[in-house]
């Protein structure tokens, strides 16, 4: 904070400012207006802010901002860091040129490879870097109790103990909305202390409408990301909730906040926010500056859409003292050299210049080390080709077979030979084997897939939401088992295998999840991982297709490390059913 | 806080609610729009809001809004209970018919009568009440350090030991601004305890602008209720400040907030609050309702007007479960019969009817008595004619007489007579007399008076800002001290006397600024000092004459228990110069 004292002089002209900027336009996110200003900063607190024609500009530093605007630097309200892989000194120096001073982070990957060890692993990484990094309590550790063993689990007494941390300011995602509305007892007692403590609690659901909509409300969680319709965006305003817009391309919104803004008028409970961006879209496309920029070009003020993404997230996150640019609040700003295109020339963060042109003026150091724990995390035994046979009794197997990447489920009888199910024959399948991974169990459990395009080899990664255990699909057992060697020894990540030789490996080291390395450098190895796969036939999204699949959350079949989930009835089935020769002969009459 | 359990089964249509208004048109103040809708409320919370046509409508209360517009209820983000005479009980049941279900109170009066205990006096007054009472703590006690004692001083450890109550939100008005701007030591160290907190800060500030104004927010003040013009309201908003309208009479600033809205489009950062509503205005214009009327009829939109006195202060008094009619918000909402004349039919709070049709349902009752202090607050003893006498020695006195109640000093030369000024013979001057009544000091002062109209008798208050020392203005010696000795014994409040008959009497017995009476009441008895003192020869505004009469604060020259104070210089002058003859002679030549 800065010194008081001289915080007052230097508003005052008593005493010079650190910086001074002056001859740009001021983007006021508060009254929406654009005009010329000159802004001065004592340490990292705004002095004062006055017209262009401020006579008394003194300062350590003088910036001319002729040709530019400035905004205030933009605030992620809802976002996770271990999407782009990095740890939180590396997606700093990625996203402080892009214009993003502050995240609010949810530790929800690392909460749930590490628990309670993980969340205050990225807190704390998090310490004395110039991003500015707020925390949401994860909520929901595991996403499903019961349906898959992750690395922890997080009941009230874990929330609790979160919010006591002074950089803790609410509750993550109650993604397990089902369980507020059915008032299941964990999540419950979550939501609970919550309330209890007057928190902020934030939500995610999907098509929810109508009362149970209202009882999600009711209960005290008032945002989601998962809208997607203007109707729906205002729909939801009209009930109080912060609407979220998600600005990645894996769930772009903004086109949707646009139309609601032509709709409805000026946007007041509206948010910008990343969720997930992973490394190579960071580096080609951006971090929430893509979501100003997006809706600047789809016509949306400038002035409303940056408000989007500063003011509106502050209010949202209960930090008054940031999102705007005006005497007192923290010196958090950027300057834009293209407003149309949202290009930020120059990133200031607590009154000194973090980034400009795109690069850090310096990378960020930190003197955190990551906990041992997260470098030994993957806890599976050397695995070989036999633990990739599918073993049973009789001559035939009746398997359940995950189509269309879970969505549905089909049956194909499959022969028998000498103990093992023969599947490699059918061109179209893949085998996918779930291994819990972080030594609390010895499970593990294999299905089929159909049509994931893979024709030989294997891959496997390690960062499978939303327990993060291993996952390998494969054509060929020993490929199989070579790829889920290989990340083993490495600590976990991505390999593409084929021949037994590995032709492509991310390293994520920390927690099976992270890489400590700058995002474009694990931004190449992913983009080398997903080249292996296209080459081993699994053309379209190969990072989806893996992380993705074990998520039992997400509709309609699951393969998790304790078996086959159907989602709806969140139940197990059996993935394969055995079939002795009469019953076979049985079925075919 | 409603049963959870309960209430998420009222919001899901599996339980009845406790009350169901269907029927209506809901004005959202989010979204700036008005449709019709039903509200479920279980306890003191919505539980629902759904469309007009709920079929599911089940409800122990079922209440037929047609006709009807449903609003969330009044909040005043900013005012002083004690300037309606009333106790927070009484001042409840004036306002809740006027709409008003939350305020936010700076216990001024109180804290400078009775210090600390005072404000806790207000504060546990107002447990159980159905209105919503917030404290800020009182910033400035005294308004001026040393030109006037007052009951009490605060300085840091007051404010900071207020904090930890639970329902003190902030820091009230920092009246002190130059203090602030200055960096003299109390108030500085005061706003350091606020800022050290991340406390809320709220100002006072008169025609401040430029560096000055910047650096008060600086410090982390950022309201102020002092801004008269529409262009000053966006050139404020423009610097981040919350502008606060005032829409009392004695300042009505609602004209200049809605031309700020002609001009600048949506508010985002004005809040509409009272500030002081006398006991009279607030029976025959109401309470804040009165500026959302003024608002509409001038022109502004209705949602927006009450917009912003509902959703704005609550958000800038950090209370997020306020002000909005949405699942999951406390149930104070508003029927409101013509939206237009924004006339109030019945105001719900915690989910309970308070008033209907103007009047309370049941009075309001408090458990809580007054401490001694309060009921023995006027420490000065049975006064004579002879303690009104200006004594002095020599043949002629210079007496510095305020004129124009105080906005000037003007000399005059008036003779000696037996030791006594003699300025009777003057019809148009009257004596003030200030004295100390809170037993910490002896101090009394006189001054002269030109031109307020008081023809004979005498007029004394114990209301009298900041301090509430008594103040006595009279013609005749032996009518002040009667008037001072019917205040004494009734434990203060206003008096008018003549002839030695008490004209009329309205008794403050709590700490002589307060009764333990509706406010009706109070009105009634305050018209008849008025038009006792309208008899006497002050017919106008006689209340204000005396309250502010002593303000040092106000400009330029003001009369306290200490003595005569020169505003701008803040130094004393005396009153009274006794002149002996050849100096008078001197003079002549």
């Amino acid at each position: 904070m800065a010194n008081y004292e001289r915080l007052l002089r230097v508003a005052l002209g008593e005493a010079p400012a650190d910086v001074v900027i002056t001859g740009g336009l001021l983007v006021n996110v508060l009254t929406r207006e654009i005009y010329p200003a000159t802004v001065g900063i004592c340490e990292d607190t705004i002095a004062y802010v006055t017209g262009a024609e401020d006579a008394a500009v003194a300062g350590a530093q003088v910036v001319d901002a002729r040709g530019c605007w400035l905004t205030p630097g933009l605030i992620d309200a809802h976002m996770h860091i271990e999407s782009t892989h990095a740890t939180p000194q590396h997606f700093a120096d990625a996203v402080l040129p892009r214009g993003v001073t502050c995240v609010a982070q949810d530790p929800h990957e690392m909460a749930n490879v590490l628990g309670l060890e993980g969340v205050h692993a990225m807190r704390r990484a998090a310490v004395g870097l110039p991003l500015r990094v707020l925390t949401l309590a994860s909520t929901c550790v595991p996403s499903v109790p019961g349906m898959e063993t992750s690395g922890a689990e997080f009941g009230a007494a874990e929330i609790d103990a979160l919010l006591d941390e002074a950089d803790v300011i609410g509750l993550a995602e109650v993604m397990d909305f089902w369980g507020v509305i059915r008032q299941k007892p964990r999540v419950t007692e979550i939501v609970k202390v919550g309330r209890a403590r007057g928190a902020l609690m934030t939500g995610h659901i999907r098509q929810l409408g109508g009362r149970e909509l209202n009882a999600y409300l009711a209960a005290g969680i008032d945002s989601d990301h998962e809208q997607l319709d203007a109707a729906g965006i205002l729909a939801r305003s009209r009930l109080g909730m912060t609407v979220e817009i998600c600005c990645c391309q894996a769930r772009d919104t903004i086109p949707a906040a646009v139309e609601a803004w032509r709709m409805g008028g000026p946007l007041d409970a509206v948010v910008f926010v990343t969720d997930d961006i992973p490394p190579q879209e960071l580096i080609s496309a951006g971090h929430l500056d893509q979501g100003v920029r997006r809706a600047i070009q789809l016509g949306m003020p400038a002035a409303e859409a940056v408000r989007a993404a500063t003011l509106l997230p502050a209010r949202r996150l209960r930090q008054y003292d940031l999102g705007l640019i005006a005497p007192g609040r923290k010196a958090d700003i950027l300057l834009i050299d293209d407003l149309n295109a949202f290009h930020v020339a120059a990133t200031m963060v607590n009154g000194r210049w973090a980034a400009r042109g795109g690069q850090m003026l310096e990378p960020s150091t930190s003197a955190y080390a990551m906990p041992e724990s997260a470098l030994h995390s993957v806890h599976v035994p050397r695995l070989s080709a036999e633990d990739f046979a599918v073993v049973g009794h009789g001559s035939r197997a009746r398997a359940r077979v995950l189509a269309q990447r879970g969505r549905e489920l089909k049956e194909r009888l499959l022969p028998v030979r000498a103990g093992q199910v023969v599947w490699q024959d059918q061109p179209d399948l893949a085998l996918v084997s779930v291994w819990h991974r972080h030594g609390r169990t010895q499970d593990h459990a294999s299905v089929l897939l159909e049509g994931c395009g893979l024709q030989r080899g294997a891959l496997a990664t390690t960062y499978a939401h939303d327990a993060h255990n291993l996952v390998v699909v494969g054509r060929d057992p020993g490929d199989m088992a070579a790829a889920a060697n290989a990340l083993r020894e490495a600590g976990g990540g991505y390999a593409a295998v084929c021949g037994g030789q590995v032709l492509a490996l991310a390293a994520l080291p920390v927690a099976g999840i992270l890489a400590d390395r700058p995002v474009a450098e694990i931004a190449v190895e992913f983009d080398q991982f997903c080249a292996a796969a296209g080459d081993l036939g699994v053309s379209e999204q190969p990072l989806k297709l893996l992380t993705s699949l074990p998520l039992p959350v997400v509709p309609a079949f699951r393969p998790t490390d304790r078996g086959l989930v159907d989602v709806q009835r969140q139940a197990f089935i059996p993935a394969f059913e055995f079939l002795d020769e009469e019953t076979t002969n049985q079925e075919a009459r």
